[in-house]
C-alpha cells in the first residue's frame, strides 16, 4: 500500500528561526524523503505507527482522562503518571507532521481518518482547558487543582511545553490555528503566573525541563518576545535550589557555569536543547560556549557507541565519565530523541559538522533501535548487551519489545522525530546548500535568488555511492555545495561529471564552490568497508573487546543467529578478514557482516568460585611488550592457553544493531572480546 | 580503654540448633575472640558503634514512634519507611550479644547504661504493642491500624522476625524473658492469623524474608513446632502469586524449584537462610538440595570479589549471570551480612568448607567494608571501583561514608553482626572441634565428654601462623582436630611440637584425629604471599584487568595513596613482582602491598569521540597465539603502541578493600588494567 504522498510531502521541521536569530546555518526551506532507508522508515511509521495512537491512547486511557477534564465522561483518572497528557500532545505533533501539506479531505481513507482523529482529539483537549488556560488533567482531577504543588515531580510545565510543541507542529503543517490558540493561552496563563518582578506569584521551575525550547519555537511562531523571555527565566533560575538542588534536576549548578552533563539524562538533554534554542535567538556568548563545552563533556566519556546516553536504570541518569556499561546500558530511546533535537540545534547554531555526526550516529542505531521493525514494538530502554541466562523481568525496561509501555513516554517520541526527520537532513547559510545527512530526496537551500535544488539518489547506508543532481541552479551565480563527510569515514571521493575533484575535507566538510549548472552530478563515495572499532582503555565496561561497524550502522551479534547461544562465550578472531553481504529478505532488508571466531567452552572456572590466580609472568628482564603481556610460557600458563586456545571455532553473523530483537528472545551483544 | 569482659566473654550464637536437627555440624558450645583482628573491630563495635544507637534511633524518630503507639508522646510517625522499627530491634540484637554473660550492674559504667538503655527500649516496645500481640508503628500510626493489607510492601513480618530475633538474642544472652514475652505474644498472634487451614485468617506471605529464619530461631528457643510450622508455611507459600508473582520478591516461582538467585538481593538471601534452618529442622533433602543448587548459581556468576552480593541499584537486586559492574556494584552491607547468615547455616548443614570459604571472604572484604574504621560511619552500599570524576549524589547510596542513613537498616545490622562474631567461627560434630576462621581466641568443641577446648594465637590476616594449643582434652580419646585450608590458599603447613605434619586439604579441610595431650601445639602456616586474581571471562566488566589479594584480603588503590589521581588511567606491570609491609600507623594498622605500574597520559581519544578504530592485525597465517592477539608491527600499530606504553611510571600502594573510604574523597580501583 502506498502511502499518499508521503515521498512528495514537504514537511516543515519543529525548528524555525526566527529572522534575528544568530546561527551559522539555518534549516533549509524544504526537504523531501522520496525513497530509500528513510522512507521505509517513514512510511512504516506514517502506516503502522500513528495510525496506532489513538486507540492506544484511549485503551490507556489518556483520552479518558481528557474527557474527565472537560466534564464529558464520568470516572477517576487513569495512568501511572503524572505526565500522561504529555503522550496525547506528542502523538499530535507526529500526526500533525504526517499531514503536512495534505488539504483537507485529500490523501485518501487513511490520511482522512488520521486528520479527522487529529481534529477530535484537540476537541477533547479544548475542552479539557480551564477558563484561565491552565491544562493538565493530572492536577485537575486528582490533585484538587492544586496547581504547582509539586514542580519537582508534577510535570506541568512539561506537558505545556509538549502541547506547545504540537500546537506549533500543527499550525506549520497543517495552517489551522485551533490547537495553537490552545497552547497559547497556556502559555499566556504562564506568562502571567511564572517569572521575575513583583507582579508575578511564583519564582519555580519544572522538574522535567521541555518547557524552555518550546517556549522558544512559540516565539518563533509567534513573534512574541514573552514567551522567549520565560523560556530565558525558566533556564536561569535552574541552578539555584529552586527544586532542592539535586543533579537529577540540573539544579545544582547553573547551566552556564556547568561543567558536566549530569542527572536525568532526558531532563539535561531537553534543557540543554533549550538553551541552544535560547543561545541561537539572544547570540548570548555565554550560554553557546557553555552548550558546547557540556557536549564535548559527554560525546568524549558519556556517550555509547550507538549514541545512546544514560547509563543508569537508576534514576535514568548519566553515569561517572567513562562509565558506560553495556548490559545496563539505559540508553531510554526518548534521550536519543532529544539528542537529536539537541545536536541539529547545534550544528545550525555552530555549522560543526560533529553535531551532525552524532546526529547520524544516535538515528541509525540508538534511537532506531527503539522503533520495531513492524513499527507497532518498541524498546524503551536501548542496552548494548543482553547477556546468556537473562532473566527478563519485563514491563517498560524490558530488553523485549513491548506493545505499549505504562510510562509510554518513548513510542509517540519516535513517532514526531520519524514524521518530521526530513527537516534533519539538510540546511543552508545563504551561500549554499549542506546536505547533514544522506538520504534519497530533494533538498533545497538558498543563495541570494531561487532557492537552489538537489536531487539525491542513494543506498546509503547499504551502499557509499551517493549521487547529487543539481535540479534548480541560477545561471550566474556562485554558490558551494556542502557535503558532510561522516567522522567514522575513513577514505571518500568526489567526482564530477566522472570526473575526480580534490575534495579533502576540512572540519568534517567538503565544500564545493562553483556555478553550477542544472544536470550536473557530484558523485560521493564513502567507504564502506566494515571496520573493527575499539574503546577509550577508560571505558572499562569493553576492555579488551571490538565492535563491529560499517558506515554509520554499529553491528551486534544476535543468538537468533547462532545456534546454541553462548554469545558471552564468543570471541572474535580480529586477524580474519569481515565480510559484507546485502540481505534484502533478512530483517527488512539489511547488510549482514560476516566475522571469524570461537566459542569458549562452558565452565571456565575450576569450581564454584569465578576467580582464579593469574598466573605468574616470567622474565622481566625479557622487556619486550609481548613479555610484558602475555603470560610466560610455563607449564601452567601454556596449559591455561591451550585451554583458552579451545573452544568451537564458528563464523559469526552480525547484523545492524538498530534491527536487533525482532526475531526470538535471546541474547545479544555488540562488543565482542578478541582474546 | 579497656572494654569490659570483652575479651574474656563467650557469646551465645544467633543460631541454636535444635535437639532433633540433621545437621553435618553443630554450633560450638563457646567462643571466645580475645584478641587480634577481629578483637579490635569487635572493641570498636562495643564502645563506638553500639552506644551510639539509643542517640540515633531518638533522632531519627524511631524511639518517638513507639512512643506515639504506646500513647505517651504526640506528634506523628517519623522516617520514611514502614520498617523503621525494625531498625531498633536489630540495635536491640546487637546491644544484648554485648551484655551476654554480664551479669546486672557488673562491667562498669559504660555497659551499666547499655543495660539500661536496653530495658529502657524495651519497655518502649512493651508498651507500643497491641492487645493482641500485634506491632508496627508504621500501620498502627499512618494505616489507621489496617493490618496485612499491603504485605508486598509493608514490611509487618519482616518487623516481627527482626523483633523476634533480638528477643532471642536477649534471652540467650541475660536470661531475661521481659522481649521474649513480647515476641512471643506477636508470633502467637501470627500463628493464628496466617497460614492453612479453615480457621486461619490470611493466605499470605510478607514481602521482605526474614520472618522465617526468625521463626525457626524461636522454635528453637522455646520448643514450639507452631513457629516451625509458620515458617514451613510461609517459605512454601512463596512462588505461587502471593505477592503478584515478581521475581523481586522471590516470588515467580517456588524455591524449592527455582535455579536462581533473582530480585531484591537481601530478601533473596534472608528467604535462604531460613530455608537452610528449615532444611535443618526438618531433615527436608529438597529443601537442602535447592539451597546448595542455589548457592552455586550465585558463588560461581553472582558474586563480586568481596564477597558482595546483588548488582544492581534498581531495585537492589540480583543481575544477571556475571554480570557483576565494579563501578555500580551496589553490594549492600546488609547483603553480605545476610550472605554470611545464610553461609554460616550451609555450612553447619553441609559440613562443606566452601561455605566457610565465602564466609571468611565476606567477613573480611565486603562486609567489613560497610564499617567505618571509627565504627561511626557507614557505607550502604560497597562499589568495588570510585570513578575520577565520580560525582556523589550524596545520600545512602553515597559511595561515602555517612553517620546514619534515612534507610538505616545496614549499620545495627553491622552492630549484630560484630556483636556475635565468635559464632560463626567455629563448630563441633561429636568427634571434636572444626575451625571455620582463625582469630585469637578460645573455642572448645565436643567429642563425648567433657568439652574439648584449644586456644587460637594469631595475627591473621597479616601474619599465616596460626598457633592453636590444646587447653582441654580427655586423656584417653582420640578426637579430631579440623581446621579450614582456605579456597583462595595455594600452600600450606602444620607442625606439631615443631614436627611437619602431612596435612593434606580433602575438601578444604585438613583433620588431625589423635588422642590430644593438653598443652599439645599445632601450628598452621598459611601462605600469604601476595598474588594477582583474575576473573571469569565472562566477568565482562573486569576482563583485562587483575586484582591484587593477599590472603583473605581483596586490596584496593585509593586516591589518597596516588597524588593526582588518574586513578582510570593506571596500568599495573604484571612483571614486577608485590612485596607486602605491614603498616601499624596506617588505616588503624594494615599491610600494604605494593605493586609497579604507569599512569596513561590523559586524552586517550584523538578528539571528541571516545571510539577508534581498531587497527587491523596483520598475517593471519603466522598463526601464534601473540599474532592472533596483537597487532601487527605496522607502522600505525606500533606507533600507537609506544604511545600506549608511554606515560608515567609509577609505584602503586594498595590497602585493603575494607579500609577503604576512610580518609579524603577520591576515586578507587579493586579491579587494574593490565595492558
Amino acid at each position: 500500500m502506498a502511502v499518499p504522498d508521503l515521498s512528495t510531502q514537504t514537511t516543515p521541521g519543529p525548528l524555525r528561526l526566527s529572522g534575528t536569530a544568530r546561527t551559522a546555518l539555518r534549516p533549509a526551506p524544504g526537504a523531501q524523503v522520496v525513497g530509500g532507508f528513510w522512507h521505509e522508515r517513514r512510511r512504516i511509521n506514517a502506516e503502522a505507527s500513528i495510525p496506532q495512537g489513538p486507540g492506544l491512547l484511549e485503551t490507556a486511557g489518556n483520552l479518558h482522562n481528557l474527557r474527565l477534564a472537560a466534564g464529558t465522561a464520568e470516572g477517576s483518572f487513569r495512568g501511572d503518571y503524572p505526565f500522561v497528557d504529555s503522550d496525547v500532545y506528542k502523538w499530535l505533533e507526529a500526526a500533525s507532521w504526517r499531514l503536512a501539506g495534505i488539504g483537507p479531505g485529500e490523501g485518501g481513507p487513511a490520511v482522512v481518518r488520521l486528520a479527522d482523529d487529529v481534529a477530535r482529539i484537540i476537541d477533547l483537549v479544548a475542552g479539557a482547558q480551564q477558563p484561565d488556560g491552565y491544562l493538565n488533567t493530572w492536577f485537575q482531577l486528582t490533585k484538587g487543582g492544586a496547581r504547582y504543588t509539586d514542580l519537582s515531580w508534577g510535570h506541568e510545565l512539561y506537558c505545556a511545553g509538549h502541547l506547545i510543541q504540537a500546537a506549533v507542529a500543527h499550525h506549520r503543517a497543517t495552517g489551522q490555528t485551533s490547537l495553537l490558540t490552545i497552547a497559547g493561552r497556556f502559555a499566556d496563563h504562564l506568562v502571567s503566573a511564572f517569572g521575575p518582578g513583583p507582579d508575578r506569584g511564583i519564582d519555580g521551575i519544572d522538574g522535567h525541563p521541555e518547557i524552555e525550547t518550546a517556549l522558544v519555537e512559540l516565539f518563533r511562531e509567534t513573534g512574541e518576545r514573552r514567551y522567549l523571555e520565560l523560556a530565558g527565566y525558566f533556564l536561569d533560575r535552574r541552578g539555584h535550589g529552586l527544586l532542592g538542588g539535586g543533579a537529577y534536576w540540573q539544579d545544582r549548578v547553573p547551566l552556564r557555569r556547568a561543567a558536566a552533563v549530569e542527572g536525568h539524562a532526558v531532563r539535561q538533554l531537553y534543557l540543554l536543547a533549550g538553551a541552544a534554542d535560547l543561545a541561537a535567538e539572544t547570540g548570548d556568548r555565554e550560554l553557546h560556549a557553555a552548550n558546547e563545552r557540556l557536549w564535548e563533556e559527554m560525546a568524549a566519556g558519556k556517550t555509547y557507541l550507538t549514541g545512546g546516553l544514560g547509563a543508569h536504570h537508576d534514576k535514568e541518569s548519566f553515569g561517572d565519565p567513562f562509565e558506560l556499561p553495556t548490559e545496563r546500558a539505559y540508553c531510554e530511546t526518548c534521550a536519543a530523541v532529544a539528542s537529536v533535537q539537541w545536536n541539529w540545534r547545534m550544528a545550525l547554531l555552530t555549522g560543526r559538522a560533529r553535531y551532525s555526526d552524532l546526529v547520524e550516529r544516535t538515528l541509525f542505531n540508538g534511537f532506531l533501535s527503539g522503533v520495531g521493525l513492524d513499527g507497532r514494538s518498541w524498546l524503551y530502554v536501548n542496552p548494548l548487551q543482553v547477556r546468556d541466562g537473562h532473566t527478563d523481568p519485563g514491563g517498560d525496561k524490558s530488553a523485549r519489545r513491548t506493545r505499549w509501555f505504562r510510562c509510554a513516554c518513548c513510542p509517540p517520541n519516535a513517532m514526531r522525530l520519524l514524521a518530521s526527520l526530513p527537516h534533519y537532513l539538510s540546511s543552508t547559510d545563504g551561500e549554499g546548500l549542506q546536505l547533514h545527512q544522506y538520504a534519497s530526496g530533494r533538498f533545497s537551500g538558498e543563495a541570494g535568488g531561487p532557492p537552489v535544488v538537489v536531487n539525491v539518489n542513494t543506498d546509503y547506508p547499504w551502499r557509499g555511492r551517493i549521487e547529487i543532481t543539481v535540479e534548480e541552479a541560477p545561471e550566474d551565480r556562485e554558490w558551494t555545495l556542502s557535503l558532510r563527510i561522516p567522522h567514522w569515514c575513513r577514505s571518500h571521493s568526489v567526482r564530477l561529471g566522472g570526473q575526480r575533484l580534490p575534495a579533502p575535507a576540512e572540519a568534517g566538510w567538503v565544500r564545493l564552490r562553483r556555478t553550477w549548472r542544472t544536470g550536473e552530478q557530484v558523485v560521493l563515495e564513502l567507504d564502506l568497508t566494515p571496520r573493527l572499532t575499539e574503546a577509550d582503555p577508560r571505558v572499562d565496561a569493553v576492555r579488551g573487546c571490538v565492535a563491529i561497524e560499517c558506515g554509520p550502522l554499529v553491528y551486534c551479534l544476535e543468538e537468533a543467529d547462532h545456534q546454541g547461544g553462548g554469545l558471552d562465550r564468543v570471541v572474535l578472531d580480529r586477524t580474519a578478514p569481515l565480510s559484507a553481504e546485502h540481505r534484502p529478505d533478512l530483517l527488512g532488508g539489511v547488510t549482514v557482516i560476516t566475522a571469524s571466531g570461537r566459542r569458549r567452552p562452558e565452565g571456565g572456572a575450576a569450581d564454584w568460585w569465578p576467580y582464579r590466580t593469574a598466573e605468574p609472568v616470567a622474565d622481566p628482564a625479557a622487556g619486550s611488550r609481548a613479555a610484558e603481556d602475555e603470560p610466560a610460557a610455563d607449564k601452567p600458563a601454556a596449559d591455561r592457553a591451550a585451554a583458552d586456545d579451545a573452544g568451537q571455532r564458528l563464523e559469526l553473523t552480525a547484523v545492524p544493531y538498530y534491527a536487533w530483537a525482532n526475531r526470538e528472545d535471546g541474547g545479544m551483544r555488540v562488543w565482542l572480546p578478541t582474546r
